[in-house]
C-alpha cells in the first residue's frame, strides 16, 4: 500500500463521485492552486435527467454521457482515478480506494449520490429494475422492447398473447416520465411495426403508495399531471402499497396485478459512504451537514448532492440535479476561501453559508406535455406543451454545458423531435423474466392460416 | 405446436436472417404478391462494416443498427418474427422456430451468415473476443478503454504499470481496421487524458498465421497497407501461428507475448443451419449452391450471403457485404420469376444464374488511411488518404440506404471527423480478464508524493 497523494507544496483536494455535485466541485477546484484527484467508479459523467430517454430507446447512452477525462482535460491540476472509495481515516485525512492506493487529502469532497431503495426487499431488484445507471437504462429498454416482440411471437404460435401491462411502482418524476414515454412509444411509435398484435393496446399503470402522484409538486400541477397522464391512457392508483413483486405480477395487498414488465421508481437511499465514514446520517443514509456543507467536527470535509442532508428554512433540500450543482459550485468557492486563508492572503475563512437557489422543477409527461413549477425568473405553474418546451430548452442548455453545443443539439433534437428509429436495440439476454408466468403463454391454440397483408399495422 | 403460415391464397416466402443478404431479399420480396416472414434472433439489422468503430468507441451501436421492423414498415406483406430457426422439414417445406411455432413456406431463403471460428479452441473466446455482434463490439470497447484506466490506477498505486500491449490475432481487414483504430485512439485521442501514463506508449501488434497481411488483396496494396500500419507504429508478425491464448498473454510456439487485451480477427465459420438442414457443405459449413443459389435438389430453397459457398470463374465469392447484398437482390428477382411462372403468366422459370459484380474492396487503416482495390467504375489500386475518402463516401452511401440521410450523415461525420468524445463509455463489468497476470500488477513500490500539474498530459 503506497501513499501517493499529499506532501507536495500544494494542498490537495480529493473529490469522490463524478455526478453533478462532484463535477461542479472539480471544475471549480481546477481553477485554484490545488492538486485535485477525482475518484469515480465509472469513466463517464451521466446527464441523469435524460436517462429515462435511454430507457425508452430514444437516445443512446453516449448521447447523455461524457467521459470524465474529457470534461477535465484542460485542467492540468486535476487527475482522474477510475476507482472506488472503500475506507476512510478521517483523523489522518486519507482515503483508501479499492485497487489499494491511499489518497491523502487536505480537503475531501464526497458526492456519491443515491441509489434505489427496495425497502429491504432486495430480491425485487431483478424483477423490477430501477433507473439510476446506464446499465439500468439499457436493461429497461431491453425489457420493454422485448415484451412487444414476445407478444408478437406468441400470437404467431398460439393466436393469443398476454395483456401488455407495464407496471411502474412509484409516482414521482421518474415514474411519471417512464409512464408517459412507454405510453407514447406504444401508441405513436410502434403502431405500424407489428402485424399480429396491436401495440396501442399496451396498458401502463402507476402504483403510488402516497395519496398523490408527484407528491413534491403543488396541488394544481399534480392535478394537471394526472389529467395529462389520463389523456395518454395511463392508469394511476394512489395509496397503493405494493406488498410483493413476483415474476409476471405484483401484489397490492391481496390483489394480483399482472405485469409483463415491472419498473421501480419508488424509493431512493443514499450511497453507503456516509455511514462508512462514521458520520451522522438520517434514516436514508444522507449525511447531516451544516451551513458550509461540513459534517459535524470536520471543516475539511464537504458532503454534496444527494448524499447531503441539508436543511434550509426548515425543509430538506431535495435530491435533484440543481441543488447538487449549486453545492458543488459552493464547495469549490468555499475551499478557495479556506485555501487563500491558509496561504496567508486576505481570506479569513469566514464566508456566508450555502443557500439553495431554487429556480423551479419540471417533469415531462410523454412527448408533448410536462408540468413545470417555475420559481425563477418569475413564478408560474405551467403544464402541457409550454411546460414541455421549457423543459426541452432547459435540458438542452444544461446538457451542452459539458458538450459540443451544435453536435448534441442536432443529434438530440433530431432523434427526439422526429421520434424515428432512435436507439431501439435489444441487446443482451433474449429472455424476459416472468414471461412464462403470464396467462396464456405457451398454451397452443389452433391457428388458422393468415394472409399477412390483411393483418394489423398494414 | 401450431401451423401458422401457409395455406392462404398467396405463396409464402420465409427468410431466415436479417443481415445484408436477408434484408435485401426481403425488400425485394416485399414488392411481390407474396406473404413474407423474416426471422431473426435480433430486432435490428447491423451495418457490420462499421462495427469496428463501435468497438473503438467512435460510434454508438444505435448509429450503425436499425430496427428491422422499421426497415420493412412500409411493406404490409412482410411480417417480422424475432426468433431462431431450430429445425427444418425440407420435404414438407416447413421450419420450426425456437419458441415453438412452425412456418410453412413455398420459398425458403436462408442467410444466417457466419461467426468466429476459434479452430476448436472455444475456451479462447472469452479471452480474445471477436467482432461480429453489437455485444462483441461493446465488450472490445470495454476492454480497450479499461486497460488504460487500470494502467493509470496501477501507476498511482505502485508507480509502474504493465506494458500496454494490444494483440490482434488475424491480419485480415478486421484485424487491420482494429489495429489502426486502437493505435490512432491511443496516440491522437487519449494523449491528453491521463496524468500518470502515456497512452501513446501503447503497442499494437498483429499476429497473422499466413505469410501476408490482407491476404486477399493484391500484393501492392498489401505492401502499402503494411507501410501505413508501420507509420502508425503497429507491429506485424506474419507466419505467426498462435498456439495458446491465456489470460494476459498469447503463445506463438514457445514464445510468450504479453497482452493486456487480446482480440480475435482470425477465423470465421458458417452458421450451423446449413448442416442442420442436412445440405452439402464445405469444411467451413458453407452450403454448396448452384448458379441459382439453390442447394442440390431444392429449387425452392436459396442460400445467400456468407452461408453460401458460390463459385464464380473457379473461385469462391468472398464472405463480405457486397456479394451478400447482390445475392439477396438476385434471390428476390428469381423468386419473382418463379412466382410469375407458377401463377401462369409469362414467366418460364428459365432465367440467367447469379453473377457477382465485384466493384472492389476496401479496408481502413486508422483515421486517415486505407487501401482500396477499385474494380468498378474503373480499375485502380489506391492507398492513403484518397482510399480513405473513398471508403468514407461509399460507407455513408450504403449506410444511409436504410436510414435518414441527413441525420446519419451529420451524426456520423461529426463524431468521426472531429474524433472528439464519441462513445467512450465503459459499461458492464469493471474487471479485465488477465490483468492480474501482467508483470508488475499489484507489486507495491514506494511512490513519492507527486505534483499532479507537473505530470504527463499537461
Amino acid at each position: 500500500m503506497a501513499y501517493v497523494a499529499g506532501g507536495s507544496a500544494r494542498k490537495r483536494a480529493v473529490v469522490i463521485g463524478g455526478g453533478f455535485a462532484g463535477i461542479h466541485a472539480v471544475l471549480g477546484l481546477g481553477k485554484l492552486p490545488l492538486d485535485v484527484t477525482l475518484v469515480d467508479r465509472r469513466n463517464y459523467h451521466l446527464f441523469q435527467p435524460l436517462l429515462y430517454q435511454v430507457a425508452l430507446a430514444v437516445l443512446s447512452p453516449a448521447e447523455i454521457a461524457q467521459p470524465i477525462r474529457s470534461i477535465v482535460r484542460d485542467y492540468p491540476n486535476i487527475e482522474v482515478l477510475m476507482d472506488e472509495a472503500v475506507g476512510f481515516d478521517l483523523e489522518e485525512q486519507r482515503v483508501q480506494v479499492k485497487s489499494g492506493a491511499v489518497l491523502e487529502y487536505d480537503y475531501l469532497v464526497v458526492a456519491t449520490g443515491a441509489t434505489h431503495s427496495y425497502f429491504g426487499k432486495d430480491e425485487w431488484a431483478k424483477l423490477a429494475p430501477g433507473l439510476k445507471t446506464v446499465e439500468d437504462a439499457t436493461e429497461i429498454r431491453r425489457r420493454v422492447l422485448l415484451a412487444f416482440e414476445l407478444a408478437e411471437r406468441q400470437m404467431l404460435e398460439t393466436g393469443r398473447h398476454p395483456a401488455l401491462n407495464f407496471v411502474i411502482i412509484g409516482g414521482g418524476p421518474t415514474g411519471v416520465e417512464l409512464a408517459g414515454a412507454i405510453s407514447d412509444i406504444a401508441k405513436l411509435y410502434m403502431a405500424k411495426d407489428f402485424r399480429h398484435i396491436d401495440p396501442a393496446e399496451a396498458q401502463v399503470m402507476i402504483l403510488e403508495g402516497s395519496p398523490n402522484i408527484l407528491g413534491m409538486y403543488p396541488e394544481d400541477l399534480q392535478q394537471m399531471a394526472m389529467k395529462q397522464l389520463e389523456a395518454l391512457g395511463v392508469k394511476m392508483r394512489t395509496g397503493a402499497h405494493v406488498t410483493d413483486v413476483q415474476p409476471g405480477y405484483v401484489m397490492v395487498g391481496d390483489e394480483r396485478i399482472d405485469a409483463v414488465v415491472t419498473l421501480w421508481a419508488a424509493g431512493v437511499q443514499a450511497s453507503p459512504l456516509g455511514k462508512l465514514m462514521g458520520l451522522e446520517t438520517d434514516r436514508r443514509g444522507c449525511v447531516l451537514v451544516d451551513e458550509h456543507l461540513n459534517p459535524k467536527g470536520h471543516k475539511e470535509i464537504f458532503i454534496c448532492g444527494d448524499l447531503a442532508h441539508f436543511e434550509q428554512d426548515g425543509k430538506q433540500v431535495p435530491g435533484v440535479a440543481q441543488p447538487a450543482m449549486q453545492m458543488g459550485d459552493y464547495v469549490a468557492r468555499r475551499i478557495g476561501r479556506l485555501t487563500a486563508a491558509s496561504l496567508g492572503s486576505d481570506g479569513t475563512g469566514v464566508e456566508e453559508g450555502f443557500r439553495y437557489f431554487d429556480k423551479g422543477d419540471m417533469a415531462t409527461i410523454g412527448r408533448k406535455a410536462a408540468v413545470a413549477k417555475i420559481v425563477w425568473p418569475f413564478k408560474a405553474h405551467w403544464s402541457g406543451f409550454p411546460a414541455w418546451m421549457t423543459w426541452l430548452v432547459v435540458h438542452i442548455f444544461f446538457l451542452i454545458g459539458f458538450r459540443s453545443r451544435l453536435a448534441v443539439f442536432l443529434k438530440w433534437a433530431w432523434t427526439y423531435l422526429t421520434f424515428t428509429d432512435g436507439a431501439r436495440l435489444i441487446t443482451g439476454s433474449l429472455e424476459l423474466p416472468g414471461w412464462e408466468a403470464q396467462e396464456g403463454v405457451g398454451e397452443a391454440v389452433d391457428v388458422p392460416p393468415v394472409d399477412i397483408a390483411s393483418l394489423k399495422g398494414n
